[in-house]
């Protein structure tokens, strides 16, 4: 954006309430409320970060409103701060220019499509039967394998494999390293060694999903590795085969998903959870970082596992004691109807 | 397969015992029980899925014997069926066609040997005294470091890292963003700062191992690391600088060994578990999905830590005291020898 | 080294104290205790191998003084045989030769600066406005987008993806598969989807940090993320967005970092251990493997989570009661105060 908007401009078009200060005090960005000057406007969204609002210089901040009356700034009052702050913040978002057109470093099959308005940066590689769609851009060194589709206006950002029979939707974003459509890990145990099992699904991502960097999602073994629309996957999260993930769930970064599970729709799942094979996780289900899921849960809410962290003195001494625990339990005649589990 | 294979040359083949249906009804392809079709072959193998059994369509359900009276299809009857299963499924399975010979776009060092029956695709990138033997293929952004020999009949899928010193054998499959040859993390501490230590050895794989998608295996420091013949490492696993692992273990996605562990053979390793370093398992341990290995195992078997997973309110409560278990423990004069440990 | 230097030269140039041999022995490498041959110098630094040292024939030995009459073999005395290792390994270390100059496959941007004495492999990309120092190596595969700095003596081993904004300092060693400046994890629920937050910052690396295989770093939402000098990190560690690491610290392998979260220096984080977003870690914290920092760490000390490891019978039986320990310790009395947490 090259000229600068108007405060009230922004308020007028996110729909906020402009409290003090001038509409027409040209704002040049977005910034932290510690690290904003007198032409940035800043949010309170978290209550973390409260006490900055006594000495941020921001132009603006952007706040619920009853922290309106300990703002020393003009306030820009919105029903969710983080929301108005991702709205206007897209305001100072440098835009991509990938051109259309094809760099002549990259390598395209003969029967692969790429519509005329795609971006096919350097050193990609698209194979036999893949296509590009409308507005599609591929940043330096992606891989775009046999059969696969990149939907209209998706974005790999840069070095995306996409294996084969991988069918991305319409404003997709997947971000460096990722992996979508490898094989699954299909084993069989015959006698005493492994065999492999065939791995001859796809993987299909819904419109607007995001995927992180170095996130890996298989191929299904038969059937599709599915997500709905609006999945978010932080970076390093693992997608085992077959996994189902429902519309508008979030994973935290590394959270890793067992061949055949389903997870339903609005699920957060924390850093490092994992949820074992075939579960069926419900819809609204939050489960905290680094928790396992060893059983369906068939009821929203918020699920956890594991135990407190402590100075490692007092750790030892507790953690050498849960070996004891069904025997603590025995003696007091807790729980009895565990003994069976 | 371009012509359909009959139900019965099926049969005949992988020995399985056809029980009613035609020997001639010719087979498309394999499918679930779900989805399977009047000319696809679907199979049961995991009980979860029993259920599904009685309204399936397929032409045949490959399964085992106590199961048949239950089945309205045609059944072909084995003693494993997940195993009978993975060997029908290849008479479905897309050969790969990757011609041989060297892409244009493939940077080879003078001095490295591809041999004439191999396959090298575009973009890749072949250095000093490196050798890829008969048969290999390496799909598209392959690099291949110094003194590194991919060995015959084994295929790096697609943008796959050997760094330096890799030597794989035969029929070894890598899946894409795989890295293997990088330096352990090996570090003394200098008075105030971190030097490095020369991480010197290389990695050495055994024939038919299969490593996943953005798995890193690092090279040893002295010496190599190793895995034997037939050691199945899923996705987004870390093995450490001089890590052992036995023929025909299998690794489940992010798992991760530290440095100089030997893991045995026939060993089941858990999605997300760890094994602390230097320490050794036995052959035919099993380590149950993100449990942490902090001594060595001497004895077959499996193995477990962690917590189970209970709603958050419960969870809290629970946690919260087991910062007071060795009090607890006390007072009831349970475990005492443990508070030695 | 083309020659080979002799055993009196190696203890005088690292300041190590030789004990029998012959100082004109001419050293032809480093290796372990076990596979040392007559021409090469082992160590003893980790207690767990001592026994080894009876049966080596390792030309040298470094250790520490009290363990030199346990030796057979000439010493050289230290007083931290890991460091003195370190050092003498260097020696042998074999010199990355990439010449300066620019591979004619490597394609850079019109407007970035590549400094002469620079090396850039071979299908590397160098975006816009990005500029790579003297003596700077960057192997093949590697991409630098948009505005980043890429420092003097600086090395990204193979297929490393600096996305944009990432500015690396001086000597930084970048394993292959590494993503720096990938976009953060930041979302905003409206209603009844995701929105994206604009990710508008960069990811500073401060001099002589080292990055591991598939480790990935995000830019900063407002504001950098930050390592500062000497950090190290190994394979697959997530840094999110915002996060700061003080000079010294060290992460061991799957390690993952949440937003805005703030570690220490000379903090030493275990392999899988995991910490939560906006938190504080004080400095010269060690947090042991595969545990979870839930709060933030004001005093210096060794932190744990997590249960032990058992056979998976006797865990099973331990695990169930963990659901009761709230009732048992109310049943008991103990740790009351807790039952408001």
């Amino acid at each position: 954006m090259s000229v600068q908007p108007a405060l009230g401009e922004i308020a007028a078009r996110f729909g906020l309430r402009l409290v003090g200060g001038s509409a027409e005090q040209p704002i040049s960005g977005v910034a932290t409320l510690v690290a904003a000057d007198a032409s940035q406007i800043g949010f309170l969204a978290n209550p973390r970060y409260r006490a900055q609002l006594a000495a941020t210089r921001a132009a603006a901040v952007i706040l619920r409103e009853p922290d309106a009356a300990d703002c020393p700034r003009p306030c820009l009052v919105a029903a969710d701060p983080y929301v108005a702050f991702a709205h206007v913040a897209t305001l100072f978002e440098p835009v991509a220019t990938a051109p259309a057109g094809i760099h002549p470093s990259a390598i395209i099959a003969a029967d692969a499509h790429v519509d005329t308005s795609a971006s096919i940066g350097p050193l990609c590689v698209i194979e036999a039967g893949a296509r590009i769609e409308a507005g599609a851009t591929l940043g330096p060194h992606c891989s775009v394998g046999p059969r696969c589709v990149v939907g209209a206006q998706s974005r790999l950002v840069a070095r995306v494999t996409l294996v084969q029979d991988v069918r991305l939707g319409r404003r997709v974003l997947i971000h460096p390293g990722a992996v979508l459509g490898a094989d699954g890990f299909g084993l069989a145990f015959e006698g005493d060694h492994w065999i492999k099992v065939p791995q001859l699904g796809g993987v299909v991502i819904g419109d607007d999903c995001e995927i992180g960097a170095n996130t890996t999602i298989d191929r299904g073994a038969l059937g599709d590795t599915v997500l709905e629309e609006d999945v978010r996957l932080d970076n390093q999260i693992q997608i085992a085969h077959n996994v189902r993930i429902g519309a508008h769930s979030a994973l935290a970064g590394c959270a890793a998903v067992a061949g055949s599970a389903s997870i339903g729709r609005y699920c957060l799942i924390g850093g490092g959870a994992g949820i074992l094979g075939h579960l069926n996780v419900a819809d609204r289900v939050t489960v905290t970082a680094m928790s396992l899921v060893t059983h369906s849960i068939r009821e929203p809410g918020e699920y956890s596992s594991g135990t407190p962290i402590q100075p490692n003195r007092q750790w030892r001494r507790n953690a050498a004691r849960f070996r004891h625990l069904d025997e603590i339990a025995r003696r007091l005649g807790v729980g009895a109807k565990d003994r069976t589990e």
